[in-house]
């Protein structure tokens, strides 16, 4: 773990995201907090320079169109053409046949590493329909006790199936690429107050799998409790100072920028399947 | 007042909005902090999914652009045929003829719920002409105690005409549906120095209003009257640690995310006529 | 200085941006904390509009495309015939062909006022050719006591060459108008940590030419010392409070917002060549 923290911060990767307008200057910040370099372009006339120039890219449908349907997929097939690593937010896929169908479309075209979402999203992948609820999980689809083999088994089948890693966040976290499975038991549920903490999350994983081509699975598992811990930081300095939703998306973005191996490793909290 | 803020809380509804670039990532977490839940949508072929799915449409002009026009007169259709309130932010109407024509096609064809603005928004689509000053108002259009009853009179003449609630805001609020009009005198001058203060009050019109349809007048002036006390809160902290406009910016959606109702029903400084 | 700076107070100028969506935000904040007042509009219809309107434009590259290009050029044409300033950014200028080419296409057919860029940016326009690695500069590409004398060359070359103000951001800042050269020695290099100083220090540029045409040089030097003497504070506070890299965002835009004649006059190291 410590290996894939420090490759992170000696690499510096640049990371091309395709994203969306309402969380993009939290998805720069953090990348750069966590150690990576972050660029957005989604002209495509940008696409095939920027997979030259670029360590890695993360596509985002949070605020989708046409126009950034079509880079996405050039630049994913550059991207896959020079086996740069490929991260996939399918944000708020069942809530819209447009965002559903490009999910499906993004999948079956381009060589993915790894498929970010919340349970209903992932869901909706698994099932090939769903009911998410706008861009957060509905109420039934909840990681606990109960339903966490479900969701295990869920995502080691998904993974296997389309040869990505699978990671679905919510109360838990689950990683899986179809042989090693994690789960992860970081985080906060004020975590949810703040727009855009999956889509943080999602830019994080980007520059950990750039970094850690030979373990990836891994480091979307570390990548995932360092979002976590910085959650739980964030929210105990929040509490602590009585402040609100817009400090606890301060606090995060603060807490990955000044997370250390140490902080790391006495605050992670992972269990390998 | 307090069933209005409640109904907010345990609806939880999904607003969708359809909204500038600039104060979007504002907009998602001050509806969350709200009570209610953002989603962020333009390209026309979700607009009909979305107004399944969602409570409320907010239209804000701030960075407009003709594929958004399109999606706006789309998506309204669609939550009108729905009874869906659609709330609209005329951003810079009087400043651009793109704008204003745009805000008056947006009145004509969609049955708006709410329309906030500046005085100098506001009287551009009462006189059918304006100058506004980019998107704050014009220095004549100030809402004081020489003015205030002018103002009134036209919140109501307008609120009749076009058969919706205005909302003005400035040093004080009017909110009136040509029946009822409140005077919020809430918030503080210092607010001015936040971009897309007016943005966000817009977006949790949308929450209110969608929560209370029977009380939507009286929602709308609880809802300006929470972005007030925010403001002041915020402004107090502000002041009291010798911050600047972005701590501001912080404490305004940090206050409105730790609103309660003791707060909102101590804080309120609100007339009706 | 005190003059610069109390101008850009008394004038409030209204700056039109065309811009990238990922630090629009945080340009549209520290242009009311430097004194100024921002709208962001890139639709080709308001173009002529926001030129009548406004008292000077930034052009700022960062998430380019051909709609965007088309606005820029008409905007800039609509402001030169007005005789008001242009400030552009050419972000990641070096890093893909669009970029690199629509650089050279705005030099050629606006006249600006100002281009703003880190070394490997600048170099790219002086050498035609560049190196730039995304949005940050090239690791070689440094201004430090070897290099300076180079690098003060290279400004005072191509701002004569191409009849503009030439302002390069690093470690040391470097303005020329190819007779007036100033270095800028405030800062931090913190600064580097937080997505957007760049951007947002062209919109403070944006201020200050426009309210100081007679002095516009000059005016260049002092915006790039407020927002290095801001850099420094903010990043003093987060040091003192063990903070991170949003909140040092945060407190940039905070410290400008409460600069004062006092502090800029005490703080700004400055040497005119």
């Amino acid at each position: 773990m410590k290996k894939i923290f420090e490759n992170v911060q000696n690499n510096k990767p640049l990371i091309h995201h395709i994203t969306n307008y309402v969380t993009v200057n939290d998805c720069a910040n953090i990348q750069i907090a966590c150690g990576g370099s972050p660029i957005m372009a989604d002209c495509i006339d940008e696409m095939e320079d920027m997979s030259n120039i670029c360590s890695g890219l993360v596509l985002n449908i949070g605020t989708l169109n046409h126009t950034q349907i079509d880079s996405m997929l050039l630049a994913g097939k550059n991207y896959s053409q020079r086996n740069k690593p490929i991260i996939l937010d399918p944000v708020g896929c069942g809530a819209t046949k447009l965002r559903t169908e490009t999910t499906f479309k993004l999948i079956e075209e381009l060589n993915l590493s790894v498929i970010r979402g919340n349970l209903s999203e992932i869901k909706t992948i698994y099932n090939k329909t769903g009911n998410t609820k706008g861009v957060d999980a509905a109420d039934e689809d909840q990681i606990n006790l109960e339903t966490i083999d479900n969701v295990i088994k869920m995502a080691h089948n998904l993974a296997t199936k389309l040869n990505v890693i699978i990671v679905i966040t919510g109360q838990m976290d689950i990683i899986s690429d179809g042989k090693d499975t994690y789960v992860v038991k970081n985080g906060h549920p004020s975590m949810a107050n703040v727009s855009g903490t999956g889509c943080m999350l999602t830019s994080i994983l980007g520059a950990y799998v750039a970094s850690n081509p030979e373990n990836a699975t891994k480091a979307c598992a570390v990548a995932t409790a360092v979002m976590g811990i910085a959650g739980e930081k964030a929210n105990s300095y929040v509490e602590k100072h009585n402040l609100g939703n817009a400090s606890l998306r301060v606090g995060i973005i603060n807490s990955v920028s000044t997370m250390t191996e140490e902080i790391l490793l006495k605050g992670i909290k992972i269990e390998k399947f």
